[in-house]
C-alpha cells in the first residue's frame, strides 16, 4: 500500500490509499490576490496568520506555502521570493503544527523552503519538463521529501490523457534513477475545465485509477479547476471530489474555507470506510449543526477545534484518556 | 452498451452506462407513510396526484408506483392491492407522461399493474427466492418488460457481496432461461447503512463494478438506506450517489424532491459527460438560482418546468424550432 509520509515538527500525515483524503490547504499564495500580494510586499503577514489558522480549523491537514509575488519594487522573483518563503514558512509553522507544502516556481524559494521547514514537506511542484526534472528531483533526493509531479512537459499540457499518463511514468522513472521512490511522488493528472472540455471528467477517474494500478502512486489535483467558468461552481466540487476519491485519488490541493466541498469529503471519507465508526462526520455533524443555527462555516469551524482541544485534542481525546 | 428501455404512452426512457443517472421516484408509496395509507383507504388520492407532479418536475424520469397498503377494512392485500394499483397508475399516467414502476410483493398486483400500464413499464421486483423467481419471471416474459433484481435469497440477505453478486448471477441466468436478455435485468446490489456496517460504500462500488463488467446490467439502489441512522443523512447521500455513479450505477430509486441529492446527480451527470455542452446544468441552476432567492426547491423546479413548456419541451425545444 502506498504512503506518502509528510511530517511538521511534532505531526505526521499520510497520503494514501487506505487514508482519510488529504487536504492540502490553497489559501496561502499570492497568485491572483493582488491584496495579499500588496500586504506581503509592505511586510503585513495578517492574512497569512488568519489564512493558517482558519484553513486548519476547516479541516486542512497540510498547508501549501507559495511565495509567489512579484514586488513593485524588485520585479525579480529570484531575488525576492527566497527570503519571503523564509519568512511566510517560519511564521506559519510558529502558528499551526501540520505539514507544509513548499510550493514555488523559483529554485532558490523551494530550497530555503526546504531549508527552513520543520519535519517532512511536500514540494511543490516537478513536472515532465527536462529543465525542471533536472532542477527539483536533485532537492527532493537531498532533503528526502517527497514530492507533487505535474504531468505537463515541455510540449505543454496535453489534451490526450495517455500523453499525461506517459508523462507521469516518466517523471517517476527519473525519480527512480535518483533514487527517489514511487511512494514519494504525488502526481496530479492535471484537471481541465469540463466547460472547455466535456470528458475533462473522466479523463480525470480513469487516469487517477490508472495511475494507481499501474504507477503505485498517490495523487492530488488542484480540485476546483473542474468548475471553473461554469455557475455554481461549489455543486460541481462537491459532486468531482468524491467521484476522484471513488476513483482513487488521495489529495487535493484546496479551499477548506468551504463548506459544500469539505462536506462532500467528510462523507467521501465514511463512504470509503477511511472514517472509524463515523466519529469524524458526526464531529463535523456538530459544525453543520452549527451552521445551521446561523453560525458562519469557518467561525463554526474554529470553535468545533478549540472545544475538541479543551476536551483532549481533535481525534480520541477520550479514549485516551480512559 | 447495456441500455434498459422503458417507455410510457409517448416518452422513452432509456437506463444505460451512456445515458444520464435514471431516477426513479420513490414517493408514491405507503410504506411508512400512514396519512397516506388512510388516505388511500379512504378513496383519497389527492397526495398521489401531488407526488406525481412534484416529482417528475423535480427531475424524476420514472415513478415507482406501489400500493402496498393494508386496510383496516381488509387486511388481505391479495385482495385490495392489485384494485388500487390499478387504479393508482390510471391516475398517474393521467397526470405525467414518464414510464412507471410497478412495485409490489403481491403477485396480483403485478399483474394488474402490468396490464393496466401503457408502453413498457419496469416491474419492482424478483429476488432470488426460488417462489419468486418463479412468480416473477414468467410475467416478466409474457408482457416484455425490464425487471428490478434484487439480490437477496432464500437465505435472506448476506453480508458477504461476494454472495450478493453469486445471488444476482443467478437471476441473470435463470432469465436467460426464459429468454429474458441481461439488458432487462437491472440489479439492485443492497446498500446497507453505512452506520451499521462501515464497508457498507466499499461494498456497493465494488459490486455495481462487478455487476457492470461480468454480467452487463443496469443497477439501481434504494439510495437513501446507506445514511439511515446517521446525522445530516443528505450529505452522505450527495456524496453516495455521485460516487456510486463514478463507479458505475446507472439508476437509483430516491425521492427527487430533495435538493441536494438532485444536485449532486446532475453535476455527476455532468462529469460523466452525460450532459451534452452541461445545458442541463445550467437549467438546473436557474432552479438553483430561485432557491437562493428564497424560493422552496419543489416550487422552483415546477416553475422551471412550466417555462421549458412554454419555451417548447424542456430539452432542445428552441433547436427544434429552428
Amino acid at each position: 500500500m502506498t504512503r506518502t509520509v509528510l511530517e511538521s515538527k511534532t505531526k505526521t500525515v499520510v497520503i494514501g490509499f487506505d487514508e482519510p483524503f488529504c487536504v492540502i490547504g490553497e489559501r496561502i499564495n499570492p497568485t491572483g490576490r493582488k491584496k495579499l500580494a500588496a500586504e506581503l510586499e509592505a511586510g503585513n503577514f495578517a492574512t497569512v496568520e488568519k489564512d493558517a489558522l482558519e484553513q486548519v480549523a476547516c479541516g486542512a491537514m497540510v498547508l501549501d506555502v507559495n511565495a509567489g509575488v512579484v514586488y513593485n519594487s524588485n520585479p525579480n522573483p529570484n531575488e525576492t521570493e527566497p527570503p519571503l518563503m523564509r519568512r511566510m514558512i517560519e511564521l506559519v509553522q510558529g502558528l499551526v503544527d501540520v505539514p507544509l507544502c513548499i510550493d514555488s516556481s523559483v529554485p532558490g524559494a523551494l530550497e530555503a523552503g526546504l531549508e527552513k521547514a520543520e519535519g517532512r514537506p511536500l514540494l511543490n511542484s516537478v513536472t515532465g519538463e527536462e529543465e525542471r526534472l533536472e532542477l527539483v528531483l536533485p532537492l527532493v533526493k537531498k532533503y528526502n521529501v517527497p514530492v507533487v509531479a505535474i504531468s505537463n512537459d515541455d510540449t505543454g499540457i496535453s489534451m490526450d490523457p495517455d500523453v499525461r499518463f506517459a508523462v507521469a511514468r516518466k517523471i517517476v522513472q527519473r525519480a527512480a534513477d535518483y533514487g527517489i521512490p514511487a511512494h514519494d511522488i504525488v502526481v496530479d493528472p492535471l484537471v481541465m475545465p469540463i466547460g472547455a472540455l466535456a470528458s475533462a471528467g473522466e479523463q480525470v477517474f480513469t487516469l487517477v485509477r490508472r495511475l494507481r494500478d499501474e504507477l503505485g502512486v498517490n495523487t492530488t489535483c488542484g480540485a476546483s479547476n473542474i468548475s471553473f467558468g461554469m455557475p455554481h461552481r461549489h455543486g460541481i466540487n462537491a459532486a468531482f471530489l468524491p467521484m476522484a476519491i471513488c476513483a482513487g485519488m488521495t489529495s487535493a490541493i484546496m479551499n477548506p474555507v468551504r463548506q459544500v466541498e469539505m462536506e462532500a469529503i467528510r462523507a467521501a471519507n465514511l463512504l470509503m470506510n477511511h472514517d472509524p465508526n463515523g466519529g469524524e462526520w458526526i464531529r463535523f455533524g456538530r459544525v453543520l449543526d452549527a451552521v445551521e443555527a446561523g453560525k458562519g462555516y469557518a467561525e463554526a469551524s474554529a470553535e468545533a477545534m478549540a472545544a475538541g482541544a479543551a476536551r483532549g485534542g481533535r481525534r480520541g481525546g477520550r479514549a485516551r484518556t480512559a
